[in-house]
């Protein structure tokens, strides 16, 4: 592509698009991004972009509702300023959990933020381990969907020693992440589910699948507030899992997930740095960045080569 | 709502139709819908619809391009008559496979559906079990999703004598699904999977949970070839169900469903009737009734009521 | 255009396109459009198509609601993997006699087709004779509309002796057509049309204008049954036609079309390829190639040198 | 329709608002629509007309820009001030000869006026005798086309004795009017074209069709500055015509056209009141109304009965 | 308007909300809206609300973007659920200040929240005194844009004695705002702006109009950081003021505003109830209520009467 | 930018294109722009314009509506050609006083001018000093919003001996134009505003800031009718004023302008020619020249280099 390659960062992780830029050899432009008094976001964008192509890096991470405003005033600077395409670098995108009416009167909220990013003038989304891979549909522009699961698989082969593992799913929902990394692994899965005994009686957490002396891996899209995460691992230790060991794609790490997590019995959690960690850091964390995967598909872009071989 | 209410229904399946208009005391509405020579659609709606609150009928199965050319006529139709509001109810909702890329450079057809749906002219849609719930997010308009389960459910219980019964999910991304129902049943679950035992060797299925000496009851969105059911029928046998049985929402029936079903060792196939069956009956086949649903969410939704109660 | 070509084709009419490519110097991108078993269109892209000046050719020939799916499928795969711009070649446009309202409650249904192919995201359309040329404001993108009666009138002036021709529109909506060729020709023109002799009298074939002892040249847009051409060759007959000659830019040719054609005194029928024979084929039939003109519409295009020429 | 209906008018043609107003038994609602010193347009409503069922006329005539800002304008302050429905009524649509790209590189007029009437907020069309029928399709909204041929009728048949009367198309675009005039009548058609009488000489007028001793009646659309039509009455006197009579909907009547028409062999020139006359009144010219065809379908649309009957 | 009248809220300013409901005699309906543990806004409406007439409240004060999210999440669940028509009550308008391109390259972030609101789904807009009367047309439905000065005028004449009053705008973008309650309350008006006393000086603060020996009530349309507001006053008291009186319909009142405030020769801060003081109350702060007014415009709108006397 | 450039003219003010095109080295293209007998706009452009970077200048000045649709011809026209970006450059905004509802149910009309020219195709606007700024976020796409302040700056510079000067806005709204004027000058301001001198007394007009003795400038964006100007002119000398000039960038005056301001106190006017001056000329008139601004932004954008330099 003739036009000029331009890198841009709101204010939610600055570190992967650094690591990003240097992985491109390409400096990150210069804008302002910052609070006015009353909270309300100030954006000045202060070279030309004039013509550019773009890639504006945000991640949706917390606080989520400031970080996507940012976003959407970014972007309509630079549609306003007439750059030439402005493609929305999105490592962690927001309320995907909510991409469904899950119960009546609810909004989807995914599908709204897909809107949102679109209509403020993107022309196309780069993303990576989205909750669930319809929210790709959710846009009606491009969206190159990447996958951590390579470089988290990576991970597990070169730095743990596994004899009997299993890749544990954690909910019904998220089977088929566990199954392609069991594939990787040439091992079998579990699902942990909520499970209604009898009739009228409460749900409670069941696990099928063999766990007895074997090494769980629990895999997710993302640990929130580790509730999830820790049932699981207690679960799984309680069937006679030997070890215990968590990773996801995105951190989010929120409330008493770091408490939660360092209390379990979860050997190691390994997540990649689409969220920054800032002060949750624990003894127990691995992270693993995915900054030469984005590095590399905007370079693919920029230069209008295939993609797809980083997708899954 | 004061708008008189008007049912109107392509060719796909008018019994459902017919049953759902005599649940709400309604005639379907005279409109010519047939073939040119050439076997381009034509439509003529020969009744005044203007200004009234139109549902339009049409389930999208097989052959699926016509009957979605069908339903978007039949919207222009009505939009360019004034019809006062219009809903699509599609019982069977076409291309909800494709729900995401799941190769590169394809396409998101369901969501070009909903799309197309929407262009031409539909103000809300009513339909049963889409594959993935996520589906009701392509749409911009209301989408009321309403569930067959409790009608599945109601079927199990009536007509089955079950001991021990364990509800399967006949691949990793339908465990929810089989969730649902265990959980009414009081039973617990298994999922059939499908896995690379090492790396570098080819996938077989596989299946997770207790099986043995059990009544399996394989449930999916849809039978299409049945080539996964029976497999999975196979499989359970193979790891000593007692007795399997299948049930789905959507009866699609494609290729040699109907032949290998029948030559299975699934006891009883139990669908409902958002796909007519044809000529594809056999001794197997059971078939529950979802029209009266239909029917009370449309009297519900022209009266302005909760229709709620009718999602899972 | 610094763009790479690149021309892809659905399954309507292969032999058009690979005409069309050898013209261009360019091969068909490898892409797969199937059915699965239900019928449902599978496409997939096999090779990067990102940035690319993208031609997907498509003949909305019958089945054309299947032809229409393909293409829109196409186009959305297409769209959500990045091609740089996208231009559906479209040499027959189905639906485009249904141009208007012409009875009351009917769809527009080219209008329809026009918005389809618009949302599902191309940027262009180069498509061959509408059956009426407002068909291109219904529009919002630019469409160049190629003329094949230069191609017609070609063949016409070569292969045939004409000593005294008449050139006859057979209904009153295509006398424009017949009068751009009769003046090509330098001869006069007559009109066949449906005439009530008397105040509530049913309505009769009549023409209008010199038919005795000429040769009859009866042109339209297309032949679909032949009804309407067969019964305007024998009324010339009658009033004293000595040769009679069909010719149309698209063959649609179904149901009875090739049997009555064959018994009719037309003598020849010539035709351009824009749709595929098939096993239609018969002593009549004289087939003229418009994929030159198509190819070099494409190089113009590319080339962003000027198209106006290949129009009428 | 719950709403209240309201009639408001733009400046174009206020003598027809009131015999329609009339009709329905509804004031004109107060408007202000005047021009500032520059010559912009200045609209003001003055009584609210939040939620009302909306009817606002404007005739597209001469000054035609004038009179689409001035409708575009009333349509934009209806929107802002909560009007329930808007519905263009526009007896004389402008820009409707240009309905498609007769010459390379000019524009679709017609379709740009269609997309300006609905950016700017009318949810609604009714007008009478487009130049095209497919015009209609222009549209995303509903329109509602009426026909005045009914009303031309009658007062040809009320006024006129006529022995062996021939319905005349001026051109060869406009041969379907004329045929539907000649089949009330019971009479044959003959055609008026632009014939080259032999390749690479000019074109030259001819006709087609018997004329000799025959009472011609000559039918358009519209009579702009009567050209065509006064060298149509012309031929007809040369081939024999009897007597010549002109028709037409709308009376531009622009440039030479009274002087023309004054001077020709015309008898009589038949418009309705679709566009004022202003002092372009001659002997010659009669006047039907349209007003009630106008107030009937306003009627209808609001009481949500059938218009079709309304149309051709 | 035969819909019933519903009432939501976002979690911004219930206050005002209840005290309108009150006004308007109906419930606040039962809407739960809340954060996730990660910050991300979870909403669901707990009772019907389809075919409903609902006016959502939120004033989009700080944290504006939490409110702004909030906002566009109701609505997003209020569209999906089948509300009747959609309005947003919006008593503070967030981002207002930025509502033009004051430097290159900032966005226009005002006209990007209009365009967030109408993509959410909202249907019309009911708001108090924006920053800017052009704001309003950022918008492409209908908005209620009410006047809170009325309201602040009856304040100061019932609870002040003014003896020789100026009115005072802070800045130069300001003085139509002054110039209105100046003649309300018939005294003359003054305006600060910044002034550059010789080319290439820095800018200083200016006044321009008579202040000696009068009583200064300067009007503004929000106070902030009231850093204006009391260089204002500042200089007002220099120039000879005997009182300084400060008023503004937004109390934003962010970082140092209070106290600033206080320990400002202001002698009445009088602002209104747009937006929840919460624990920011001084002395000097008067707030008059605007729910009386939002809760008439509501009235009415339901009612479909005229609200513009509720303009200023 | 690879595309070449290309310029294209309305009617309005061929003048002011000629020498950007100078400036630009680069012809006008050919196209036809004229009117048919009836007043419709009639648009063909004759040369290629396919793929091309193409700036279609337009002053929308008066007659304002039929320059309007010229432009939406062109644009249209220009679109459906295939250009490659389409430009508008308007020198002159009309209808943008119509910048807010400033009474209830009138029309945005500035906000549906910016509607319709974005509907009918254009890519990006290029114009100078909108009566108000927030006139650029009425439009969705990108604005260059040039100042024609430096110019008119440098000729008051150049041409005029000032001792004392003072820049007076003519109303309450243009305040901030007469500071940045004044800033760039040095000296202070003055404010003629419509005073209410006692509540239920009628308007007059009244100045705040000091005059007498010095040198009155007044500046607006517009002079239109010249009364406001006019009236201003007088109120000074009144005060004392010792002598008055008026400035302002857009030369309207309509109506009575040329005979008010040759009758005034006003001893020059100084305008640019965005607006044709045709046979208006009169003595105390001054016309600088936009020209060379708008040539060099036409420039920077088709090269893609920075214009906001040209912002003020």
């Amino acid at each position: 592509m003739n036009r000029p390659l331009k890198i841009l960062t709101g204010t939610a992780n600055r570190a992967i698009v650094e690591e990003a830029a240097q992985y491109l050899g390409v400096p990150i432009s210069n804008m302002l991004v910052t609070k006015f008094s009353d909270g309300e976001v100030r954006v000045q964008i202060n070279e030309s972009i004039r013509g550019a192509d773009v890639y504006v890096f945000q991640s949706l991470s917390s606080p989520a509702n400031q970080h996507i405003m940012e976003l959407l005033l970014i972007i309509d600077a630079l549609k306003r300023s007439s750059a030439g395409r402005i493609t929305a670098v999105i490592p962690y995108f927001a309320y995907a959990r909510q991409d469904r009416q899950d119960k009546p009167r609810t909004p989807v909220s995914a599908r709204l933020l897909a809107d949102l990013i679109t209509v403020a003038g993107a022309n196309r989304v780069v993303t990576i381990d989205l909750h669930s891979p319809q929210i790709q549909g959710f846009f009606d522009i491009p969206v190159d969907h990447l996958s951590a699961l390579p470089v988290l698989y990576e991970y597990i082969k070169k730095n743990l020693i596994l004899e009997n593992p299993v890749v544990v799913s954690p909910d019904a929902g998220g089977v088929e992440r566990a199954r392609l990394l069991a594939n990787r692994l040439g091992c079998g899965i579990a699902i942990i589910y909520k499970r209604r005994p009898e009739p009228n009686k409460a749900e409670v957490l069941d696990v099928v699948g063999e766990i007895d002396g074997k090494e769980a891996i629990i895999i997710d899209d993302l640990i929130d507030t580790a509730g999830t995460m820790v049932a699981a691992a207690n679960m799984l230790i309680n069937r006679g899992a030997k070890r215990v060991l968590a990773c996801a794609t995105h951190g989010v790490l929120s409330g008493p997930a770091v408490e939660r997590l360092t209390n379990s019995p979860i050997e190691q959690v390994i997540i990649t740095n689409t969220i920054p960690i800032g002060d949750k850091l624990f003894d127990k964390l691995r992270i693993v960045s995915v900054a030469p995967l984005l590095g590399e598909a905007i370079k693919r872009i920029h230069e209008e080569e295939s993609v797809s071989s980083l997708f899954i």
